[in-house]
């Protein structure tokens, strides 16, 4: 039963999951990750509502991009055909994280996207994180999750954002969902995100009209990290 | 001294009780949990001022659903005429928790309902989270924790909501009291609360103007976790 | 060089100093507990500027009420003298606490009483907890900590209240001090009240004009755990 | 290749920086923490993007105050350059740091210096916490980093501060430094800074005209500390 072929798939999203409790992203079952081979044309996922602590890479359950269960014997997350239709469409992005993280799940609650206030936020985009709307009702009562990939990729789209520069985003009413060229920067993005909402969320509070970065500062402190001549890291 | 037919429940609220630390839900021993046997008509619960630490089975204390201790050498908590009138109005009823968490009671201080401002919300409740008025000072002089446990069901009932439907809710000016079929969904919904009451206060500090959740996702939501279809959980 | 006569405040006062950091209430050693004996006219209070982690009973520095060191090689904490001037004051108090936790200390910045908002309050004092204005010019440029003392006598003498009643204060633009028959008492005030004032907080922040407590609740839940009829603990 | 000249400042420095996620001030790699020698005219700090559990003093970067790599494999923190300005400038400073800590970090978002409201400020610093205007659109284009430390010098000397009394400063849409005269204490002052930024922000949210503590208390308090009648510590 067990594919030898998913094996580091498997174990990526294992680990990736189990990271999101330590980080504080999660209340008990709150949030899955996941890991795709776009060889094979699959991903690992978290299966639903299974505790965190009683997960291991053999639970995690293998699903092809159209959301179909190829491999494993519990249901996959929720959430999943967000997942497979993400993955789908975005060739480059190894590994998707979605979290209802406290801070993050506020500020999607709004409906606002969070302002860049600082570097913090610059050292990973250049752009306030955007808030996609609400669905229509009709995208609701239809396939909904498949639908959620869609309002993400509308949202990018209509902001003329690219999923390889911005990794990061709200769905409006709901929380957030990450992503990354493997699964360690999907987790690594929902904890960064979470911290960028706190922090604007005190910028907010402590002076409401707080303004944006400038476009230097922007500029500097994304290209410090991952411009072509970027100095950050080993 | 120790009758066996009480070990489950017995069991069952000692493990209840000892989660609310863990969950951050309780300082000292500003919380209860209870855990009901309906086919005997008791409920066993913490003793009233023991520290969590000092806990143990045995201690719990048996009381009936008119409040009158059958079993236990110990005080019940000082709120266990409230889970008495409870369970002996809700007969699905199979655990109680009350918490003075620190977000739910802020808003129980409020006197407000907790809107539903997104799918975390929904995910447990289609409704905003009740908030029941202050009783009335005859209530209060006369027997209160009893009166309180009418107070929940009054406010249920101006509110037409069922206690099967809606497991959780304030008290005005006091604290959050939850509930469900087993004294573990009590808990998981004390926890639940406590979150949501956090991101709703977020919520209304980023935007005090921030919008309801709209009929079709709450109705979505909470279907894909209780509706006859749900698809979360395995 | 060691006096057997006070190895219990000793203890007392280190136990209770230790509870501080593992309570959340002090960052380094921003607080300090003593103990004292009314029978020997003395307390056992934590040195000065020590961490916590290389604090022993037998580090306890013993002073007399009039602030004078009668045992122990180390410097006692800057505040002794405030300790000092309650204890001689004080003949029912064993235990002072004093701390620079987040939420009452933010309070006491403001200059303003914590409002009873709730039975978590209430549950523990009948008034809202007095913020005593910041000292003349006069007094502080005095002996400043023996001053303080006195301060906290004026605030509760002003609102007629009693030291046996009231077991907790802030000092304006300082922070709080708290108290208690015994040591443990006194750390037991200083939690609740960082509790009650982070409760305070939020419920203030959620509505402005969150109305205060009702009189018939304050006096039930303040005797449900300390009039001649409490029936709290065992 | 390992120099044994080096090894005090190695061991501060590895020290510092563990210390940094154990006080809750960084996030993954989200800061450093730098030890000088000035005799030898090289400090030590923390090499770039290099999570904080796979440290050792021998990674530490060895770097003189041009910010020119004296000895280590790895490339040192992208923010290099602004400790070699200040070591270059401030002869009597042997430890910085740099954290984008939560609250801190939020008021450098805001672009607003910490007004001094209560003791806890008083006990470090005399002054409101500068926060220094974000640098112009050429220094930022320039030498990034190097100018961070004119700009930070900059505003203490617009404002008659002198690096030896005030020991931390927001960096306006960036972030705190902080420090002092060891490693160690640069890392207090970090946890210290954060501290004060929680409680600042806390009042005003209670009360946003609460006022500055006035000049006596300002006075007495960081004297009890820091003057030459000081009576804190042993």
């Amino acid at each position: 039963m067990q594919h030898d072929k998913y094996i580091s798939i498997r174990e990526a999203a294992y680990k990736a999951n189990m990271q999101l409790p330590k980080l504080g992203l999660v209340l008990f079952t709150f949030g899955n990750a996941s890991a795709a081979d776009h060889q094979l044309g699959v991903f690992a996922i978290k299966p639903s509502g299974v505790p965190y602590e009683d997960l291991s890479p053999e639970k995690m359950v293998i699903v092809d991009f159209d959301g179909k269960t190829i491999d494993g014997k519990l249901h996959p997350s929720s959430d999943t055909k967000t997942h497979a239709v993400l993955y789908k469409h975005w060739p480059k992005v190894g590994g998707i994280v979605h979290t209802h993280s406290t801070y993050a799940t506020a500020w999607a609650q709004t409906q606002l996207d969070i302002p860049i206030f600082g570097t913090t936020h610059a050292d990973h985009n250049t752009v306030d994180i955007p808030c996609a709307p609400p669905m229509t009702d009709e995208m609701i009562r239809g396939d909904y999750e498949h639908q959620t990939g869609f309002q993400i990729m509308n949202c990018l789209s209509e902001k003329k954002l690219s999923y390889e520069e911005v990794e990061m985003i709200l769905v409006g009413n709901h929380a957030p969902f990450t992503w990354g060229k493997t699964c360690d920067k999907a987790v690594y993005n929902s904890a960064v995100l979470e911290s960028i909402a706190e922090m604007a969320f005190l910028t907010k509070q402590i002076r409401p009209d707080a303004p944006r970065l400038k476009d230097s500062l922007i500029k500097k402190h994304f290209e410090r990290k991952h411009g072509p001549d970027s100095y950050y890291g080993q």
